[in-house]
């Protein structure tokens, strides 16, 4: 089933984009990307919540809960079980030139597309993953930000066609594993399950922010570390998540296999009940 | 004079952009800013090099010059004297994910703005630059493209709202001396004028490269090198440059002045001769 996606943009359905936009101009502004079962967005108040981190570490005003709520509702009268819903929040528009607006008026979208089609193995027995050869920057200030300069993540997924892979890994200029190009990353090693530091680069996730907090159900220690490419080779397990698939694990990469495990699953089916 | 900017979107005056065109989702894309004087686009031979080198970095399909011309003139039938054309080219819309579309179809803006109303001081004795706290990240795979990813300069160009500087000077994450916000820079020491290596990031300007064919003409040895801070701080004389204003001098940086010398009208000169 291909459906054409349905986007509302402030508030008008089928509306476009100014060409002054900044996000358009200069990719001035963060976006989020999430699940909606059952005309429910999945960790809705987490998404929100990093929205609004995100508009704040750049100065964008955030629009209110409610609105963007009101917008998924109008897209979504149609009731499809599943779909993803996209947010794009800009700057607005500005006169020409990287100095902010006086008085900016940000721009909002929203898009409604289907869910994917996943191979059902991706989460009966894992993924394999591409390794990266472009290397992330390094840059504090937008680190974990999901804002809306991704050439980077363009350029990595470039890379592969295969769809024998489900994602590639990012490493670092110095080579620490960072994350997917489009999700987040742990690896377990014994009872220790460590998702990489983001504070010079990569994108800050809710579905590992939410992993983050399932030490207790999960009987691990979780937390937050550098990781280098030769802990992730010996490690006895990784795992790739996001807010679409939840959580896959990794049977396959940089010529290492890993024996299929219960833990994606595990996690998968408590990021469920919570949600 | 505050003249509203006009645009055309792949041929179509005034229209707009779908919101899943990449470049507004992810600044999959590359633009040019150019001066227009007497319906011409000064260094036009060089702006349409530099957007098809761009494009091709990125993998994206570059409209002829041709049809851009064609662009051009519809949105100068008023003919003003002096105006800033700018255009984007973007990969053109996506599905939703990195990957690239399978029949990206390239979208094209050209926008006419009024020319900037600098101060006359500018020109005739030069101008004070800010020392930017943000620090440039190293991406050898996108250094010297000017694509749609700016978030960079819009954080630095957030450092100051004084109108007392003209720009501010980047550093790289290494200390090196990179760029402007929205220009290049040349160093002069003696008989040697320098502009920093962008191999590892920045944006290589049209107007810098046309001053690095200026050695005879201005009988100094003209090249690209590392400039440290330290390089900067002692050189005998500061240009910036760009586009729109050509060459100034710097007289004020980081508390050292340097007295009003000729070389950046003479530079001015020499590329109005030739353009």
């Amino acid at each position: 089933m291909t459906v054409t996606p349905q986007y509302i943009v402030n508030g008008k359905l089928d509306a476009q984009v100014s060409p002054l936009d900044r996000g358009f101009a200069y990719g001035d502004g963060v976006f989020r990307t999430m699940r909606m079962t059952e005309n429910r967005v999945v960790a809705w108040p987490l998404h929100y919540s990093k929205l609004m981190e995100d508009c704040n570490r750049l100065d964008i005003v955030c629009p209110s809960s409610d609105v963007l709520h009101a917008d998924i509702q109008r897209l979504n009268e149609d009731r499809v079980p599943d779909a993803v819903i996209k947010i794009i929040v800009t700057r607005g528009e500005g006169t020409r030139g990287y100095a902010l607006p006086a008085l900016a008026q940000p721009n909002r979208v929203v898009i409604k597309s289907a869910y994917p089609l996943y191979q059902e193995s991706n989460f009966s027995e894992g993924v394999s993953l591409h390794l990266c050869q472009l290397r992330l920057g390094h840059q504090p200030q937008l680190a974990g930000i999901k804002h809306l300069n991704r050439l980077e993540n363009i350029l990595a997924r470039m890379e592969w066609n295969s769809s024998a892979f489900a994602d590639g890994v990012l490493q670092d200029i110095d080579g620490n594993v960072i994350e997917c190009t489009a999700g987040n990353l742990f690896i377990r090693i014994g009872k220790d399950l460590v998702t990489p530091d983001l504070s010079l680069c990569g994108v800050a996730g809710i579905t590992r922010q939410r992993i983050l907090q399932l030490s207790e159900a999960l009987g691990l220690n979780i937390y937050v570390d550098r990781v280098s490419m030769a802990d992730m080779m010996s490690a006895d397990e990784v795992l790739i998540c996001n807010s679409l698939y939840g959580a896959w694990q990794v049977i396959d990469f940089n010529h290492r296999q890993w024996p299929s495990q219960p833990l994606a699953s595990t996690v998968r089916q408590l990021l469920q009940e919570q949600s």
